[in-house]
């Protein structure tokens, strides 16, 4: 018998027992042998448990799980960085094989984290850290292991997903798709983490790590967020054949030059990530050898993260006994991601302007001083004295398009509501 | 060095011969020791060769790569049942680890093979077998093994994909897509395998075996092809909402019956299935933990197909010397999956009728006859004194649904053009 000790009893925790009981035959079919929480690492042992965890053992003391020879595998859930890094860092010198889907402790721990696991000879994994149930670290490992990636493009964050869908099909305004995220659980009280952007961007971290192969920081990302974005930009987009996600966006050029960067983007409706609604996760993958390939599926949940978490278990136990080289992280290059500046981008501009004459030419002047070109234009009358714009220009570098906004800034027949990022390419984004 | 004995040396294996040269640091980086083909058994020595396969050894005598104590996988690309099937017996005999690309093989002698595999304690990978590149196997057999699989939805035939996005599409008649799909090399110039869905049904039975770990064999699948799919019929469905699809379909219900089948589908536009389009394959999956997901990509071609051929390489050269049980597939059941003909379904019909008062009460009277009910009905005028009748139906048991059809046919006043599956769910399909 398999014997996981589990650090945290939370939603996930939960999760993870239920599926380890629910498929309990299926599992042991698999592994050859019964897997069962052993121990749960619990903040308030007079917290009321349900009565399918009767059997296991609750405590709050750490090392009753560490110290413990029968327990092989510690699986984290408690999330956060703290106490959960000082934990996994200590289960990994105890030589226990460790299962977490902490996503802020693998994005910045994880060269300390890998190492730790390949001087014990235990096996670190994380397939739920990033994307929720979909296997998308295992087939960015050992499924594409024969590809260079070029290019990964994901939606990974429920909540802003839910929130940009419930903008879209439900004709709300952020405040109140928040608000029904928050009532359905798809976002926390604070929602700070995921409406900024940062969730995705430790996600994104994660994803150059196991796909490029290169060892990115948090601050070698720059992200933002979706809380700038009206119902009126999706609306806009929407009429231009566009919808609004928020994108976590990796890539390299020819040139071995990464970009890595999460903003919202217009997606063409006809892409398959467009496609993607509400609180689904999706990352799509252009590999040299495959082509391009998408995974989506629930990106958060207990029973979805279980999966996960479960799948990792399973996979570890493969390898008791028999240290391969699947689970081990080697070290990955440093690298120096393009400045986000510098890189270029379709953008789409919504304006709005005095409803006179010359003003349309005003703009198209001040954009071609800054050799904007515009692959797309809608102009249309609203109901004071006023006219909106929609521009969708072409590929400009991002630097050059700033400068063109600050000199629109300066005109005052005319006001810039909103700039944001469209589509993506390969070559030039 | 890791050296490849390749069986055959076509459009695939060419395609893995590529992917190994192009990424070969990549490659070494992952295993930690290059990898490398070192014979490839051909037809025809006189044949010229690319200058890039210079390095290769070519045989007409599979012993010299049996027999080679050098080789350790075997990697099988030539397709159809024989000598494909002796050579892949022969070669784990010999233990080595075998790569298959063969879904005919595997379909027709999985018990053989995994029980030979298990003896000889060597791996039997085929990943490329099912979905060309993407990788659904190695989801189904580790991402997912956690979860009790409750149905699998399948586009698994790039060529007859391809036929009906242009159709639906280009608005071509089937012949002319055929036509142009073979000019392209997406169909053979005998299309029998792919069009009638025997190709389909084939990585159905390896599905049902990984995913539901199931024995079933082919004539256990009723499957049906396009060829009698019309323009009209994508015309009318997508009038309707729908688009169609050649669907394998596997699923269980909570009695634990299975259905095997594959046909043409009626799919919403809603659905992410729908959106797959040309040659690119999708698999969507129901699993009782993760929930539903979608993994799609490029189904065929020589560097989607080598790709996922070279991941097997990898993950068998990841369990060199630990005999683990992820490569080993335990026997699986036996199951007498339901008859087609006792499971429920929606149905499209498609009639051509007499334009005179009375035949749509006709047409209402003998469906309600047989329990047909309708969920859905378009009436339109047609150039002559004619009209056509668009039906969706609720669900109905199949072979209800053909006794109301025949007694259509009795009647002179119309015309039953068509009778197509419509979308599918769970529990009643």
């Amino acid at each position: 018998m398999v014997q996981i000790g589990l650090l945290g009893f939370g939603n996930v925790g939960e999760g993870v027992h239920e599926i380890l009981v629910k498929n309990a035959v299926r599992i042991q079919e698999r592994c050859g042998q019964p897997v069962r929480i052993k121990t749960a690492l619990v903040r308030d042992l007079s917290k009321p448990r349900s009565s399918a965890s009767q059997g296991i053992s609750f405590t709050t003391n750490p090392d009753d799980i560490l110290n413990d020879p029968d327990i092989s595998i510690v699986v984290e859930v408690l999330g956060g960085e703290n106490p959960a890094y000082s934990l996994i860092s200590r289960a990994l010198k105890f030589k226990k094989h460790v299962v977490t889907a902490n996503k802020e402790v693998i994005a910045k721990h994880k060269e300390t984290l890998f190492s730790l696991a390949r001087d014990h000879q235990v096996c670190l994994s994380f397939e739920a850290a990033v994307g929720g149930g979909i296997p998308i670290i295992r087939s960015l490992k050992v499924g594409l292991a024969p590809n260079e990636i070029e290019g990964i493009y994901g939606i990974l964050n429920g909540t802003t997903n839910f929130i940009l869908s419930r903008i879209e099909n439900d004709k709300q305004e952020f405040n109140v798709a928040l608000a029904k995220a928050q009532e359905l659980g798809f976002a926390e009280a604070d929602p700070y983490m995921d409406v900024s952007g940062l969730d995705t961007a430790y996600k994104l971290v994660i994803l150059a790590y196991v796909g490029f192969k290169v060892n990115i920081t948090l601050d070698q990302v720059a992200y933002e967020g979706i809380t700038s974005i009206s119902r009126t930009d999706i609306e806009s987009a929407n009429q231009l054949g566009y919808t609004i996600k928020l994108l976590a966006i990796g890539r390299r050029d020819n040139a071995g030059n990464h970009v890595f960067k999460v903003h919202p983007t217009l997606i063409l409706k006809s892409h398959p990530l467009a496609s993607i609604q509400n609180e689904l996760n999706a990352v799509f993958v252009r590999a040299n050898g495959l082509g391009e390939c998408l995974f989506s599926g629930p990106g958060a949940g207990p029973l979805p993260t279980g999966s996960a978490i479960v799948s990792d278990v399973i996979d570890t136990i493969f390898d008791f006994g028999c240290h391969s080289r699947r689970h081990v992280e080697p070290p990955a290059k440093s690298v120096v991601p393009l400045q986000s500046a510098t890189t270029e981008s379709q953008f789409f501009i919504r304006l709005t302007v005095a409803d006179s004459v010359g003003v349309l030419e005003t703009v198209t002047r001040l954009l071609g001083k800054h050799n904007i070109s515009i692959a797309n234009l809608i102009q249309q009358k609203n109901h004071k004295d006023t006219a909106t714009i929609l521009i969708i220009t072409h590929h400009i570098v991002e630097s050059e398009m700033r400068a063109g906004i600050s000199e629109l800034e300066k005109e005052t027949c005319l006001k810039v509501d909103s700039v944001i990022r469209v589509g993506f390419s390969d070559s030039i984004e």
